[in-house]
């Protein structure tokens, strides 16, 4: 990975945003510009320089993982730390300027903001910073759509662990864990069978396969360091005429969000395109969350493909499109599968078929 | 569980601290004082009041789960949702008054913060409180023993599968999985084996096992929500004199910190009675980090069992003793337990030997 590039990029955001440096302790971001995969550090970007700081249980790790930035081991937690080595360079660095540090407002607790506040010289303002590593982190460059492939293929392979598991009596958690041992890395695995089917977000539990019903599996596994994610519903017997027209609309709605997305069209008219094909089928109103999401380092992350949102899609993206629709207490039916942008529309990873199968 | 006692609690202890509600988003915080399970939810408690928001993903499961709390299904983010009503019924909650809301300052981010303060009326003042939920939630009650106990036996019995898997040549996420299929639902398992042994949070890799050195295998289950955690220490082959010796003064160092539980003692003196220990043989300086941390609903909670930590034990507390050493680049030796402070000292939780295992 390019993380010389990438943390460049950051150094030439900073001015345009009104600031001397970026202080980074969200891990995937850690990650993305710098390489470290541990839980504990913090990565100081200034317009010339990059230092990385983390204790002592990362001193082997961070030495070897981190590119681009200098490694400091501290006695303190790393954002201590940093202010530390702040404080015993400000005069260097700011030049008797006041020296405006962006911090991540999406991700610095309340609590750790103040103690960062505590530790830093009085020559030191902190200031939300945009999103500038989200904004980075949205188009991906050519290495991370070859991990992003290879996840999204090899989470495609778990839906016939799904279809050989599956069977009336088993627990949900018991094709689950099927499903995240052929994965070897997993996320915790929806397996949403029956009634469950109508909870969007219902985890695996240890209710039983019903002998009818939809069952709702979202899968996906990650792969050095990125993720898949893909759902398939399943259903157990035959399904009646109803359940059946809403898997249609639910596959259609899914067609239309994708055959919306190219670069320029605003993430709100994606998830526009497959809501008001549910509408006209009277469904809309069980269309209760959002059409997707950016995947990557992190299984959820920007953009969100969702009503009224205005990003504006770029080549390069990789986002899921999953509509679903709920009816409380009866069933429930997601479609979901990662697109990547291309220059002209987009293209399906790890295309698989949608049609319904039944068990 | 008890979930009206802990919500009781909760509003007895706003007054005094000065404030007249909480609102909590933290997830763990929200399954402790309302049983919620899901993702998005947040939970107001005012002095004779409990109202829980969340959205239309969560209706059922909320409705299902939510006990103690009035359920309140929003087109808004929960905390903004909370906002709304708070501004709707300021008049009759707050008489008049400045009404000032406790917010989870460890958890709630500064972007977070800043929503909530723009969409609260002006009556209204946010004050981090202190962490009164994980001071509740640190002496555990005879329901979530009862669940902790089970979650620890489950988890100790994942060392047989260590056991029985554990080969050269096998990668380490192999074995991570084996022993996460087994668990059917289980943490990111670490198996850090040879030189990468000396990583003290390494997860499980790509490496493979090799024919001779340390494997740390760190793994644990969570059951109807409690966690467990255990660390083990194999050797494969023949092990040197230094790493025998090694071996025994951590296995002597996890004895001499247990032996230092009980009610009233802080937990900065059981960290040292292990440390001391190691400083004795010569190895406290690879012994890199805190030695143990409480375990509940989250795998790492309240309290930190470190260096210069004053937080006193309690009966009823559950914590882990877990000390290693690290030598980079060669190797590492790392065992753990779980612990029940009791009324006169402490139990280990699914005791199960120490002693090294070669293989």
């Amino acid at each position: 990975m390019d993380y010389q590039r990438r943390q460049t990029e950051i150094q030439n955001a900073l001015a345009r945003n009104h600031l001397h440096a970026l202080l980074i302790s969200a891990l995937p971001n850690l990650r993305y510009l710098c390489g470290f995969t541990g839980t504990a550090g913090a990565l100081l970007i200034t317009e010339k320089r990059s230092l990385f700081f983390s204790d002592g249980r990362y001193l082997s790790q961070a030495r070897e993982e981190v590119k681009g930035s200098r490694v400091v081991i501290a006695q303190l937690p790393p954002l201590a730390a940093a202010a530390g080595w702040i404080g015993a360079n400000l005069k260097l660095l700011a030049g008797g300027r006041r020296w405006k540090i962006g911090i991540e407002g999406e991700h610095l607790s309340v609590a750790a903001r103040s103690r960062l506040e505590r530790s830093l010289p009085s020559g030191c303002r902190l200031r939300q910073a945009p999103p500038l590593v989200e904004r980075l982190r949205m188009v991906k460059d050519p290495e991370e759509l070859d991990s992003i492939r290879a996840a999204a293929r090899l989470g495609a392979g778990l839906f016939e662990v799904v279809l050989k598991t599956i069977r009336p009596g088993l627990k949900e958690t018991e094709v689950a864990a099927e499903i995240e041992y052929a994965a070897h890395r997993a996320f915790p695995t929806i397996i949403a069978a029956g009634k469950r089917s109508a909870l969007p977000h219902g985890r695996a539990s240890s209710a039983r396969i019903p002998a009818r019903g939809f069952v709702v599996c979202d899968f996906g596994v990650i792969l050095t360091g990125y993720c898949s994610d893909m759902t398939r519903t399943v259903h157990l017997g035959r399904p009646s005429e109803a359940q059946r027209e809403a898997y249609q609309a639910v596959r259609r709605a899914q067609q239309a969000s994708m055959a919306a997305v190219r670069p320029g069209v605003s993430v709100g008219e994606v998830d526009l395109a497959g809501r008001k094909l549910l509408k006209k089928e009277g469904l809309a109103r069980y269309f209760t969350h959002s059409t997707g999401h950016g995947v990557g380092l992190e299984i959820h992350e920007a953009p969100r493909i969702a009503a009224g949102q205005t990003e504006v899609l770029q080549a390069g993206m990789v986002i899921t499109i999953e509509p679903g629709i709920y009816l409380p207490g009866q069933w429930g039916v997601r479609i979901e599968d990662m697109v990547l942008v291309t220059g002209s529309g987009c293209e399906v990873l790890a295309s698989t078929s949608t049609e319904l199968i039944t068990i």
